[in-house]
Protein backbone atom coordinates (compact mmCIF):
# COMPACT_ATOMS: atom_id res chain seq x y z
CA UNK A 1 0.00 0.00 0.00
CA UNK A 2 1.53 3.54 -1.06
CA UNK A 3 -0.32 6.74 -1.51
CA UNK A 4 1.70 9.83 -2.90
CA UNK A 5 -1.06 12.54 -1.81
CA UNK A 6 -3.23 12.04 0.95
CA UNK A 7 -5.30 14.87 1.53
CA UNK A 8 -7.43 14.08 4.62
CA UNK A 9 -10.88 16.68 5.06
CA UNK A 10 -11.29 17.29 8.68
CA UNK A 11 -7.99 16.89 10.81
CA UNK A 12 -10.04 15.62 13.82
CA UNK A 13 -9.47 12.64 15.92
CA UNK A 14 -10.43 10.66 13.02
CA UNK A 15 -8.57 12.04 10.10
CA UNK A 16 -5.28 12.61 12.18
CA UNK A 17 -5.31 9.37 13.62
CA UNK A 18 -5.28 7.99 10.07
CA UNK A 19 -2.58 10.17 9.11
CA UNK A 20 0.04 9.24 12.05
CA UNK A 21 -0.73 5.56 11.30
CA UNK A 22 -0.14 6.15 7.56
CA UNK A 23 2.85 8.33 8.38
CA UNK A 24 4.48 5.64 10.90
CA UNK A 25 3.47 2.46 8.13
CA UNK A 26 5.60 5.35 5.36
CA UNK A 27 3.07 4.19 3.41
CA UNK A 28 2.27 7.78 1.89
CA UNK A 29 4.11 10.55 0.44
CA UNK A 30 2.41 13.90 1.34
CA UNK A 31 -0.83 15.22 3.50
CA UNK A 32 -2.73 17.69 2.96
CA UNK A 33 -5.21 18.76 5.72
CA UNK A 34 -7.99 20.82 5.03
CA UNK A 35 -10.32 21.81 8.16
CA UNK A 36 -12.10 24.99 9.00
CA UNK A 37 -10.27 25.75 12.52
CA UNK A 38 -7.13 27.58 11.63
CA UNK A 39 -5.83 26.94 15.27
CA UNK A 40 -6.69 22.97 14.76
CA UNK A 41 -4.67 23.00 11.68
CA UNK A 42 -1.90 24.76 13.37
CA UNK A 43 -1.52 22.24 15.87
CA UNK A 44 -1.90 19.30 13.27
CA UNK A 45 1.31 20.97 11.43
CA UNK A 46 3.09 21.25 14.71
CA UNK A 47 2.18 17.49 15.52
CA UNK A 48 3.78 16.65 11.99
CA UNK A 49 0.98 14.81 11.15
CA UNK A 50 0.06 17.19 8.05
CA UNK A 51 2.33 18.33 5.95
CA UNK A 52 0.42 20.96 4.32
CA UNK A 53 -2.79 22.85 5.55
CA UNK A 54 -5.41 24.74 3.50
CA UNK A 55 -8.55 26.29 5.13
CA UNK A 56 -12.22 24.85 3.86
CA UNK A 57 -13.18 28.25 3.44
CA UNK A 58 -10.00 28.41 0.80
CA UNK A 59 -9.13 26.92 -2.82
CA UNK A 60 -9.23 23.25 -1.10
CA UNK A 61 -10.13 21.47 -3.72
CA UNK A 62 -7.35 22.75 -6.00
CA UNK A 63 -4.99 20.17 -3.51
CA UNK A 64 -7.74 17.19 -4.79
CA UNK A 65 -6.71 17.29 -8.42
CA UNK A 66 -3.18 15.70 -7.77
CA UNK A 67 -4.35 13.25 -5.18
CA UNK A 68 -4.58 9.71 -5.65
CA UNK A 69 -6.74 9.36 -1.86
CA UNK A 70 -8.60 11.36 -0.12
CA UNK A 71 -10.32 10.66 3.20
CA UNK A 72 -13.33 12.52 4.30
CA UNK A 73 -13.56 12.65 8.28
CA UNK A 74 -16.10 15.52 8.93
CA UNK A 75 -19.20 15.61 11.10
CA UNK A 76 -21.36 14.53 8.76
CA UNK A 77 -24.06 17.02 8.23
CA UNK A 78 -21.31 18.57 6.39
CA UNK A 79 -20.76 15.83 3.31
CA UNK A 80 -23.33 17.24 1.20
CA UNK A 81 -21.08 20.76 0.41
CA UNK A 82 -18.05 18.97 0.86
CA UNK A 83 -18.72 15.91 -1.55
CA UNK A 84 -20.34 19.32 -3.97
CA UNK A 85 -17.07 20.59 -4.31
CA UNK A 86 -14.89 17.69 -4.48
CA UNK A 87 -16.91 15.62 -7.09
CA UNK A 88 -15.50 17.78 -10.42
CA UNK A 89 -11.77 18.19 -8.81
CA UNK A 90 -11.17 14.49 -8.61
CA UNK A 91 -8.86 12.49 -10.80
CA UNK A 92 -10.10 9.18 -13.16
CA UNK A 93 -7.69 7.42 -10.62
CA UNK A 94 -8.13 8.83 -7.28
CA UNK A 95 -10.31 6.80 -4.04
CA UNK A 96 -12.67 8.54 -1.88
CA UNK A 97 -12.95 7.20 1.27
CA UNK A 98 -15.28 8.55 4.52
CA UNK A 99 -15.41 8.19 8.10
CA UNK A 100 -18.36 8.91 9.26
CA UNK A 101 -21.08 7.26 12.06
CA UNK A 102 -23.91 6.68 10.12
CA UNK A 103 -23.89 5.09 6.07
CA UNK A 104 -27.18 5.56 4.97
CA UNK A 105 -27.34 9.33 4.33
CA UNK A 106 -23.56 9.40 3.67
CA UNK A 107 -24.60 6.92 0.52
CA UNK A 108 -27.41 8.95 -0.92
CA UNK A 109 -25.37 12.08 -0.68
CA UNK A 110 -22.60 10.13 -2.63
CA UNK A 111 -25.54 9.34 -5.33
CA UNK A 112 -26.53 12.33 -5.32
CA UNK A 113 -23.19 14.35 -5.93
CA UNK A 114 -20.41 12.35 -6.85
CA UNK A 115 -21.66 11.68 -10.45
CA UNK A 116 -19.50 9.55 -12.66
CA UNK A 117 -16.51 9.52 -9.77
CA UNK A 118 -19.42 7.38 -7.73
CA UNK A 119 -17.58 4.27 -8.35
CA UNK A 120 -14.18 5.65 -6.60
CA UNK A 121 -15.99 6.18 -3.40
CA UNK A 122 -16.40 3.13 -0.93
CA UNK A 123 -18.03 4.28 2.28
CA UNK A 124 -16.27 3.19 6.02
CA UNK A 125 -16.64 3.72 9.62
CA UNK A 126 -13.91 3.04 11.48
CA UNK A 127 -15.43 1.48 15.00
CA UNK A 128 -12.86 3.23 16.79
CA UNK A 129 -12.68 6.57 18.66
CA UNK A 130 -12.46 8.67 21.84
CA UNK A 131 -14.28 11.18 24.11
CA UNK A 132 -10.95 13.43 23.06
CA UNK A 133 -11.61 15.24 19.64
CA UNK A 134 -9.18 17.49 17.57
CA UNK A 135 -6.21 17.43 15.75
CA UNK A 136 -4.14 17.34 19.10
CA UNK A 137 -6.38 13.81 19.98
CA UNK A 138 -5.06 12.10 17.12
CA UNK A 139 -3.19 8.45 18.15
CA UNK A 140 -0.98 6.57 14.92
CA UNK A 141 -2.20 3.33 17.23
CA UNK A 142 -6.16 4.24 17.47
CA UNK A 143 -7.03 1.41 14.84
CA UNK A 144 -4.57 -1.21 15.58
CA UNK A 145 -6.99 -4.60 15.61
CA UNK A 146 -9.85 -2.24 15.74
CA UNK A 147 -12.74 -2.64 13.24
CA UNK A 148 -13.43 -0.51 9.96
CA UNK A 149 -16.93 -1.56 8.63
CA UNK A 150 -17.20 -0.68 4.80
CA UNK A 151 -20.77 -0.53 2.88
CA UNK A 152 -19.35 -0.54 -0.35
CA UNK A 153 -22.19 0.41 -3.13
CA UNK A 154 -23.25 -2.05 -6.11
CA UNK A 155 -21.05 1.09 -8.08
CA UNK A 156 -18.22 0.62 -6.50
CA UNK A 157 -14.96 -0.33 -8.09
CA UNK A 158 -13.53 -3.32 -6.74
CA UNK A 159 -10.03 -1.42 -7.31
CA UNK A 160 -11.47 1.51 -5.10
CA UNK A 161 -12.85 -1.44 -2.54
CA UNK A 162 -9.29 -3.53 -2.53
CA UNK A 163 -7.41 0.15 -1.89
CA UNK A 164 -9.42 1.14 0.73
CA UNK A 165 -9.31 -2.15 2.50
CA UNK A 166 -5.74 -1.65 2.38
CA UNK A 167 -5.63 1.66 3.69
CA UNK A 168 -7.51 0.38 6.86
CA UNK A 169 -5.64 -3.02 7.03
CA UNK A 170 -2.40 -0.13 6.93
CA UNK A 171 -3.42 1.92 9.99
CA UNK A 172 -3.79 -1.68 11.44
CA UNK A 173 -7.24 -2.30 11.78
CA UNK A 174 -9.35 -5.37 10.32
CA UNK A 175 -12.05 -4.56 7.49
CA UNK A 176 -15.76 -5.82 7.38
CA UNK A 177 -18.16 -5.27 5.36
CA UNK A 178 -21.91 -4.30 6.18
CA UNK A 179 -24.82 -3.32 3.81
CA UNK A 180 -25.67 0.74 4.53
CA UNK A 181 -29.15 0.18 6.07
CA UNK A 182 -27.77 -3.02 8.46
CA UNK A 183 -25.00 -0.93 9.61
CA UNK A 184 -27.33 2.20 10.38
CA UNK A 185 -29.79 -0.25 12.42
CA UNK A 186 -26.89 -2.06 14.21
CA UNK A 187 -24.71 1.12 15.48
CA UNK A 188 -27.98 2.97 16.24
CA UNK A 189 -28.33 0.23 19.15
CA UNK A 190 -24.72 -0.38 19.82
CA UNK A 191 -23.33 2.97 19.67
CA UNK A 192 -25.47 6.03 18.67
CA UNK A 193 -28.25 4.56 21.79
CA UNK A 194 -25.52 4.59 24.41
CA UNK A 195 -23.87 8.06 23.45
CA UNK A 196 -27.06 9.38 23.98
CA UNK A 197 -28.09 7.62 26.75
CA UNK A 198 -24.85 8.82 28.71
CA UNK A 199 -25.56 12.33 27.36
CA UNK A 200 -29.08 12.34 28.85
CA UNK A 201 -27.97 11.10 32.07
CA UNK A 202 -25.22 13.72 32.64
CA UNK A 203 -27.34 16.52 31.09
CA UNK A 204 -30.41 15.86 33.44
CA UNK A 205 -27.70 15.79 36.72
CA UNK A 206 -26.28 18.62 35.61
CA UNK A 207 -29.24 20.90 35.43
CA UNK A 208 -29.84 20.22 38.95
CA UNK A 209 -29.71 22.96 41.44
CA UNK A 210 -27.83 20.82 43.78
CA UNK A 211 -26.16 19.33 40.88
CA UNK A 212 -22.04 19.50 42.51
CA UNK A 213 -23.25 17.47 45.28
CA UNK A 214 -24.87 14.74 43.18
CA UNK A 215 -21.12 14.59 41.00
CA UNK A 216 -18.93 14.80 44.04
CA UNK A 217 -20.83 11.24 45.14
CA UNK A 218 -20.19 9.58 42.04
CA UNK A 219 -17.80 7.27 41.82
CA UNK A 220 -15.85 4.79 39.21
CA UNK A 221 -18.93 3.14 37.70
CA UNK A 222 -20.51 6.78 36.56
CA UNK A 223 -17.33 7.57 35.14
CA UNK A 224 -17.17 4.50 32.88
CA UNK A 225 -20.52 4.83 31.68
CA UNK A 226 -20.57 8.67 31.40
CA UNK A 227 -17.00 8.59 29.24
CA UNK A 228 -18.82 8.98 25.73
CA UNK A 229 -20.64 11.90 27.35
CA UNK A 230 -17.61 13.88 26.84
CA UNK A 231 -17.68 13.49 23.56
CA UNK A 232 -18.33 16.23 20.83
CA UNK A 233 -21.52 17.97 21.00
CA UNK A 234 -21.82 18.67 17.65
CA UNK A 235 -20.76 15.36 15.71
CA UNK A 236 -23.34 13.37 18.11
CA UNK A 237 -26.18 16.25 17.24
CA UNK A 238 -25.18 15.32 13.46
CA UNK A 239 -25.46 11.27 14.33
CA UNK A 240 -28.58 11.80 16.09
CA UNK A 241 -30.19 13.40 13.06
CA UNK A 242 -28.80 11.50 10.65
CA UNK A 243 -29.49 8.16 11.98
CA UNK A 244 -33.25 9.45 12.76
CA UNK A 245 -35.24 6.78 12.11
CA UNK A 246 -32.94 3.92 13.35
CA UNK A 247 -32.28 5.86 16.42
CA UNK A 248 -35.94 6.36 17.16
CA UNK A 249 -36.63 2.70 17.11
CA UNK A 250 -33.66 2.32 19.54
CA UNK A 251 -35.07 4.71 22.23
CA UNK A 252 -38.57 3.61 21.72
CA UNK A 253 -37.61 -0.15 22.56
CA UNK A 254 -35.17 1.22 25.11
CA UNK A 255 -37.90 3.20 26.92
CA UNK A 256 -40.26 0.27 27.20
CA UNK A 257 -37.35 -1.66 28.61
CA UNK A 258 -37.22 1.15 31.07
CA UNK A 259 -41.16 1.36 31.41
CA UNK A 260 -40.46 -2.61 32.53
CA UNK A 261 -37.78 -2.03 34.61
CA UNK A 262 -40.09 0.59 36.76
CA UNK A 263 -42.80 -1.85 36.73
CA UNK A 264 -40.67 -4.68 38.14
CA UNK A 265 -39.43 -2.46 40.82
CA UNK A 266 -42.69 -0.97 42.04
CA UNK A 267 -44.26 -4.28 42.03
CA UNK A 268 -41.13 -5.59 43.65
CA UNK A 269 -41.15 -8.59 41.30
CA UNK A 270 -38.18 -10.20 42.00
CA UNK A 271 -38.50 -12.60 39.47
CA UNK A 272 -38.27 -10.41 36.46
CA UNK A 273 -35.76 -8.63 37.76
CA UNK A 274 -33.31 -11.65 38.20
CA UNK A 275 -34.04 -12.23 34.62
CA UNK A 276 -33.58 -8.93 32.86
CA UNK A 277 -30.29 -8.65 35.57
CA UNK A 278 -29.05 -12.23 34.79
CA UNK A 279 -29.28 -12.15 31.07
CA UNK A 280 -27.58 -8.49 31.53
CA UNK A 281 -24.64 -10.00 33.27
CA UNK A 282 -24.51 -12.85 31.67
CA UNK A 283 -24.35 -11.69 27.93
CA UNK A 284 -21.79 -8.85 29.17
CA UNK A 285 -19.56 -10.94 30.69
CA UNK A 286 -19.45 -13.36 27.72
CA UNK A 287 -18.89 -10.37 25.25
CA UNK A 288 -15.93 -9.12 27.48
CA UNK A 289 -14.40 -12.05 27.24
CA UNK A 290 -14.85 -13.23 23.68
CA UNK A 291 -14.82 -9.16 22.21
CA UNK A 292 -12.78 -9.19 19.36
CA UNK A 293 -11.36 -5.26 18.06
CA UNK A 294 -12.21 -3.39 21.50
CA UNK A 295 -9.22 -3.12 23.20
CA UNK A 296 -8.50 -3.03 27.23
CA UNK A 297 -11.00 -1.06 29.73
CA UNK A 298 -9.90 2.42 29.51
CA UNK A 299 -8.40 2.57 26.23
CA UNK A 300 -10.59 4.81 23.70
CA UNK B 1 -5.75 2.18 64.32
CA UNK B 2 -5.75 -1.58 65.62
CA UNK B 3 -8.25 -4.00 65.72
CA UNK B 4 -7.50 -7.40 67.71
CA UNK B 5 -9.97 -9.61 66.14
CA UNK B 6 -12.17 -8.40 62.95
CA UNK B 7 -15.27 -10.70 62.01
CA UNK B 8 -16.16 -9.75 58.38
CA UNK B 9 -19.77 -10.97 57.01
CA UNK B 10 -19.17 -11.62 53.43
CA UNK B 11 -16.41 -12.15 52.06
CA UNK B 12 -16.78 -10.78 49.13
CA UNK B 13 -15.02 -8.23 46.93
CA UNK B 14 -16.06 -5.34 49.60
CA UNK B 15 -15.40 -7.27 52.39
CA UNK B 16 -11.97 -9.49 51.30
CA UNK B 17 -10.71 -5.95 49.83
CA UNK B 18 -11.44 -4.43 53.47
CA UNK B 19 -9.34 -7.64 55.03
CA UNK B 20 -6.45 -7.02 52.97
CA UNK B 21 -6.00 -3.61 53.03
CA UNK B 22 -6.21 -3.73 57.07
CA UNK B 23 -3.42 -6.64 56.79
CA UNK B 24 -1.36 -4.73 54.51
CA UNK B 25 -1.73 -1.85 57.26
CA UNK B 26 -0.56 -4.45 60.29
CA UNK B 27 -3.62 -3.00 61.72
CA UNK B 28 -5.61 -6.39 62.60
CA UNK B 29 -4.72 -9.25 64.32
CA UNK B 30 -7.27 -11.98 63.30
CA UNK B 31 -9.60 -12.08 60.70
CA UNK B 32 -13.00 -14.23 60.95
CA UNK B 33 -14.84 -14.49 57.25
CA UNK B 34 -18.74 -15.84 57.87
CA UNK B 35 -20.11 -16.57 54.64
CA UNK B 36 -22.90 -18.66 52.68
CA UNK B 37 -20.31 -20.16 50.04
CA UNK B 38 -17.79 -23.09 51.11
CA UNK B 39 -15.87 -22.57 47.62
CA UNK B 40 -15.98 -18.79 48.24
CA UNK B 41 -14.47 -18.67 51.78
CA UNK B 42 -11.66 -21.63 50.84
CA UNK B 43 -10.28 -19.21 48.17
CA UNK B 44 -10.90 -16.55 50.66
CA UNK B 45 -8.61 -19.17 52.94
CA UNK B 46 -6.31 -19.39 50.01
CA UNK B 47 -5.53 -15.94 49.34
CA UNK B 48 -4.81 -15.64 52.99
CA UNK B 49 -7.51 -13.15 53.52
CA UNK B 50 -8.95 -14.53 56.42
CA UNK B 51 -7.30 -16.61 59.04
CA UNK B 52 -10.56 -19.07 59.52
CA UNK B 53 -14.16 -19.35 57.91
CA UNK B 54 -17.44 -20.16 59.25
CA UNK B 55 -20.57 -20.55 57.12
CA UNK B 56 -23.39 -18.29 57.70
CA UNK B 57 -25.61 -21.79 58.27
CA UNK B 58 -23.43 -22.97 61.23
CA UNK B 59 -23.10 -20.77 64.69
CA UNK B 60 -21.25 -18.06 63.40
CA UNK B 61 -22.19 -15.81 66.06
CA UNK B 62 -19.76 -17.87 68.19
CA UNK B 63 -16.90 -16.10 66.77
CA UNK B 64 -18.80 -12.25 67.36
CA UNK B 65 -18.48 -13.00 71.31
CA UNK B 66 -15.22 -12.17 71.15
CA UNK B 67 -14.51 -9.93 68.28
CA UNK B 68 -13.48 -6.09 68.67
CA UNK B 69 -15.02 -5.33 64.63
CA UNK B 70 -17.16 -6.43 62.68
CA UNK B 71 -18.39 -5.77 58.94
CA UNK B 72 -21.16 -6.79 57.68
CA UNK B 73 -21.03 -6.85 53.53
CA UNK B 74 -23.53 -9.05 52.58
CA UNK B 75 -26.55 -8.09 50.20
CA UNK B 76 -28.30 -5.79 51.79
CA UNK B 77 -31.38 -8.27 51.61
CA UNK B 78 -29.93 -10.57 54.12
CA UNK B 79 -29.19 -7.76 56.65
CA UNK B 80 -32.28 -8.50 58.88
CA UNK B 81 -31.17 -12.26 59.20
CA UNK B 82 -28.07 -11.06 60.00
CA UNK B 83 -28.81 -8.24 62.76
CA UNK B 84 -31.04 -10.41 64.76
CA UNK B 85 -28.41 -12.80 64.76
CA UNK B 86 -25.74 -10.63 65.59
CA UNK B 87 -27.09 -8.48 68.13
CA UNK B 88 -27.00 -10.75 71.03
CA UNK B 89 -23.39 -12.07 70.55
CA UNK B 90 -22.37 -8.69 70.62
CA UNK B 91 -19.76 -7.16 73.01
CA UNK B 92 -20.24 -4.10 75.03
CA UNK B 93 -16.83 -2.71 73.17
CA UNK B 94 -17.43 -4.01 69.74
CA UNK B 95 -18.01 -1.56 66.90
CA UNK B 96 -20.25 -3.01 63.55
CA UNK B 97 -20.20 -1.15 59.90
CA UNK B 98 -21.70 -2.18 56.70
CA UNK B 99 -20.90 -1.45 53.53
CA UNK B 100 -24.42 -1.77 51.78
CA UNK B 101 -25.32 0.55 49.07
CA UNK B 102 -28.44 1.58 50.63
CA UNK B 103 -28.59 3.49 53.77
CA UNK B 104 -32.04 4.32 54.91
CA UNK B 105 -33.14 0.56 54.70
CA UNK B 106 -30.40 -0.47 56.68
CA UNK B 107 -31.39 1.99 59.44
CA UNK B 108 -34.32 1.17 59.56
CA UNK B 109 -33.32 -3.02 60.22
CA UNK B 110 -31.04 -1.91 62.62
CA UNK B 111 -33.31 0.47 65.01
CA UNK B 112 -35.57 -2.33 65.06
CA UNK B 113 -32.76 -5.46 65.74
CA UNK B 114 -29.92 -3.82 67.53
CA UNK B 115 -31.72 -3.00 70.15
CA UNK B 116 -29.01 -1.73 72.72
CA UNK B 117 -25.92 -2.12 70.82
CA UNK B 118 -27.91 0.44 68.38
CA UNK B 119 -24.89 3.06 69.55
CA UNK B 120 -22.33 0.80 68.24
CA UNK B 121 -23.38 0.82 64.28
CA UNK B 122 -22.36 3.28 62.21
CA UNK B 123 -23.97 2.78 58.80
CA UNK B 124 -21.39 3.35 55.85
CA UNK B 125 -21.00 3.10 52.04
CA UNK B 126 -17.64 3.02 50.32
CA UNK B 127 -17.95 4.29 46.66
CA UNK B 128 -15.74 1.56 45.36
CA UNK B 129 -16.64 -1.56 43.75
CA UNK B 130 -16.02 -2.99 40.24
CA UNK B 131 -18.19 -5.38 38.23
CA UNK B 132 -15.85 -8.78 39.67
CA UNK B 133 -17.02 -10.04 42.98
CA UNK B 134 -16.48 -13.06 45.27
CA UNK B 135 -13.38 -13.29 47.31
CA UNK B 136 -11.26 -13.44 44.41
CA UNK B 137 -11.47 -10.14 43.36
CA UNK B 138 -10.65 -9.12 46.95
CA UNK B 139 -7.91 -5.71 46.28
CA UNK B 140 -6.04 -4.38 49.36
CA UNK B 141 -6.06 -0.84 47.28
CA UNK B 142 -9.76 -1.08 46.14
CA UNK B 143 -9.91 1.63 48.52
CA UNK B 144 -7.08 3.68 48.16
CA UNK B 145 -7.96 7.50 47.33
CA UNK B 146 -11.71 6.66 47.14
CA UNK B 147 -14.45 8.16 49.22
CA UNK B 148 -16.23 6.19 51.70
CA UNK B 149 -19.77 7.92 53.13
CA UNK B 150 -20.72 7.38 56.91
CA UNK B 151 -24.69 7.95 57.69
CA UNK B 152 -24.48 8.17 61.58
CA UNK B 153 -27.78 7.99 63.49
CA UNK B 154 -28.58 10.70 66.63
CA UNK B 155 -27.47 7.51 68.69
CA UNK B 156 -24.34 6.86 67.19
CA UNK B 157 -21.50 6.51 70.11
CA UNK B 158 -19.18 9.35 69.01
CA UNK B 159 -16.18 6.59 70.14
CA UNK B 160 -17.72 4.30 67.52
CA UNK B 161 -17.94 6.80 64.31
CA UNK B 162 -14.43 7.96 64.89
CA UNK B 163 -13.38 3.93 64.91
CA UNK B 164 -14.86 3.54 62.11
CA UNK B 165 -13.48 6.87 60.45
CA UNK B 166 -10.23 5.10 61.37
CA UNK B 167 -11.22 1.81 59.86
CA UNK B 168 -11.51 3.18 56.24
CA UNK B 169 -9.02 5.69 56.50
CA UNK B 170 -6.51 2.70 57.12
CA UNK B 171 -8.04 1.33 54.49
CA UNK B 172 -6.54 4.40 52.49
CA UNK B 173 -9.75 5.92 52.31
CA UNK B 174 -11.58 9.62 52.50
CA UNK B 175 -14.56 9.56 55.14
CA UNK B 176 -17.63 11.82 54.63
CA UNK B 177 -21.27 12.00 56.14
CA UNK B 178 -24.65 12.13 55.13
CA UNK B 179 -27.98 11.76 56.04
CA UNK B 180 -29.12 8.35 55.30
CA UNK B 181 -32.22 9.73 53.22
CA UNK B 182 -30.15 12.26 51.37
CA UNK B 183 -27.18 9.38 50.46
CA UNK B 184 -29.55 7.02 49.26
CA UNK B 185 -31.07 9.92 46.63
CA UNK B 186 -27.91 10.96 45.53
CA UNK B 187 -26.79 7.42 45.15
CA UNK B 188 -30.07 6.64 43.39
CA UNK B 189 -29.01 8.77 40.62
CA UNK B 190 -25.05 8.45 40.14
CA UNK B 191 -24.86 4.91 40.64
CA UNK B 192 -28.07 2.69 41.01
CA UNK B 193 -29.49 4.45 37.78
CA UNK B 194 -26.57 4.06 35.64
CA UNK B 195 -26.20 0.44 36.72
CA UNK B 196 -29.64 -0.55 35.93
CA UNK B 197 -29.48 1.36 32.88
CA UNK B 198 -26.61 -0.61 31.45
CA UNK B 199 -28.04 -3.91 32.42
CA UNK B 200 -31.74 -2.85 30.51
CA UNK B 201 -29.40 -2.33 27.79
CA UNK B 202 -27.57 -4.93 27.47
CA UNK B 203 -30.88 -7.27 28.52
CA UNK B 204 -32.51 -5.77 25.48
CA UNK B 205 -29.85 -6.46 23.00
CA UNK B 206 -29.09 -9.73 24.10
CA UNK B 207 -33.07 -10.79 23.84
CA UNK B 208 -32.76 -10.19 20.04
CA UNK B 209 -32.67 -13.58 17.83
CA UNK B 210 -29.48 -11.40 16.19
CA UNK B 211 -28.08 -10.44 19.01
CA UNK B 212 -24.66 -12.15 17.71
CA UNK B 213 -23.93 -9.37 14.81
CA UNK B 214 -24.79 -6.41 17.12
CA UNK B 215 -22.36 -7.49 20.13
CA UNK B 216 -19.78 -8.30 17.22
CA UNK B 217 -20.04 -4.67 16.06
CA UNK B 218 -19.75 -3.22 19.46
CA UNK B 219 -16.53 -0.46 20.41
CA UNK B 220 -15.14 0.99 22.99
CA UNK B 221 -17.71 3.16 24.02
CA UNK B 222 -20.36 0.12 24.51
CA UNK B 223 -17.73 -1.48 26.73
CA UNK B 224 -17.19 1.09 28.90
CA UNK B 225 -20.60 2.41 29.20
CA UNK B 226 -21.77 -1.22 30.18
CA UNK B 227 -18.99 -2.59 32.15
CA UNK B 228 -20.98 -2.08 35.30
CA UNK B 229 -23.59 -4.50 33.35
CA UNK B 230 -21.32 -7.51 34.37
CA UNK B 231 -21.99 -6.30 38.44
CA UNK B 232 -23.64 -9.06 40.50
CA UNK B 233 -27.20 -8.96 39.56
CA UNK B 234 -28.07 -10.98 42.99
CA UNK B 235 -26.65 -7.46 44.96
CA UNK B 236 -28.28 -4.90 42.01
CA UNK B 237 -31.86 -6.83 42.54
CA UNK B 238 -31.38 -5.61 46.36
CA UNK B 239 -30.46 -2.40 45.76
CA UNK B 240 -33.36 -1.86 43.29
CA UNK B 241 -36.00 -2.93 45.25
CA UNK B 242 -34.04 -1.38 48.99
CA UNK B 243 -34.38 1.96 47.11
CA UNK B 244 -37.21 1.62 45.85
CA UNK B 245 -38.57 5.21 45.75
CA UNK B 246 -35.38 7.36 45.37
CA UNK B 247 -35.02 5.19 42.18
CA UNK B 248 -38.09 4.93 40.90
CA UNK B 249 -37.94 8.72 41.13
CA UNK B 250 -34.73 8.71 38.95
CA UNK B 251 -36.18 6.51 36.85
CA UNK B 252 -39.12 9.26 35.91
CA UNK B 253 -36.89 11.43 35.51
CA UNK B 254 -34.78 9.77 32.50
CA UNK B 255 -37.44 8.37 31.17
CA UNK B 256 -38.49 12.16 30.52
CA UNK B 257 -35.40 13.15 29.77
CA UNK B 258 -35.57 10.05 27.15
CA UNK B 259 -39.11 11.45 26.19
CA UNK B 260 -37.55 14.83 25.20
CA UNK B 261 -34.88 13.60 23.34
CA UNK B 262 -36.99 11.63 21.18
CA UNK B 263 -38.93 14.61 20.77
CA UNK B 264 -36.15 16.99 19.60
CA UNK B 265 -34.45 13.73 17.51
CA UNK B 266 -38.08 13.49 15.60
CA UNK B 267 -38.65 17.33 14.81
CA UNK B 268 -35.29 17.87 14.04
CA UNK B 269 -35.01 20.11 16.72
CA UNK B 270 -31.07 21.41 16.25
CA UNK B 271 -31.12 23.51 19.06
CA UNK B 272 -32.30 21.30 21.86
CA UNK B 273 -29.91 18.64 21.04
CA UNK B 274 -27.30 21.54 20.95
CA UNK B 275 -28.31 22.68 24.36
CA UNK B 276 -28.61 18.66 26.05
CA UNK B 277 -25.33 17.36 24.49
CA UNK B 278 -23.17 20.75 24.97
CA UNK B 279 -24.16 20.73 28.26
CA UNK B 280 -23.85 17.16 29.22
CA UNK B 281 -20.11 17.64 27.38
CA UNK B 282 -19.54 20.24 29.54
CA UNK B 283 -20.12 18.87 32.62
CA UNK B 284 -18.70 15.64 31.76
CA UNK B 285 -15.46 17.33 31.32
CA UNK B 286 -15.32 19.43 34.07
CA UNK B 287 -16.07 16.41 36.22
CA UNK B 288 -13.39 14.24 35.08
CA UNK B 289 -10.58 16.66 35.33
CA UNK B 290 -11.76 17.82 39.07
CA UNK B 291 -13.13 14.46 40.44
CA UNK B 292 -10.60 13.23 42.94
CA UNK B 293 -11.43 9.86 44.85
CA UNK B 294 -12.02 8.11 41.17
CA UNK B 295 -9.42 6.16 39.96
CA UNK B 296 -7.98 6.67 36.61
CA UNK B 297 -10.34 5.03 34.03
CA UNK B 298 -10.30 1.41 33.14
CA UNK B 299 -10.08 0.85 37.06
CA UNK B 300 -12.85 -0.22 39.42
Amino acid sequence: MRIEKLVVVGVGLIGASCALAMRRACAVGEIVGVGRSRSNLDRALARGVIDRAVMLGDDWTREVQGADFVLIAIPVAQYRETLAALAPALGRDAIVTDAGSTKQDVVLAARELLNERLPQFVPGHPIAGSERSGADAGDASLYVGRQVILTPLPETSSAALKRVEEFWTTCGARVERLDPERHDRILAAVSHLPHLLAFALVAELASRKDSAEYFSNAGSGFRDFTRIAGSSPEMWRDVALANRDALLTELGAYRSAIEALMLSIEHGDRASLDTMLGRAAEARRHWGETATGVGPSGHP
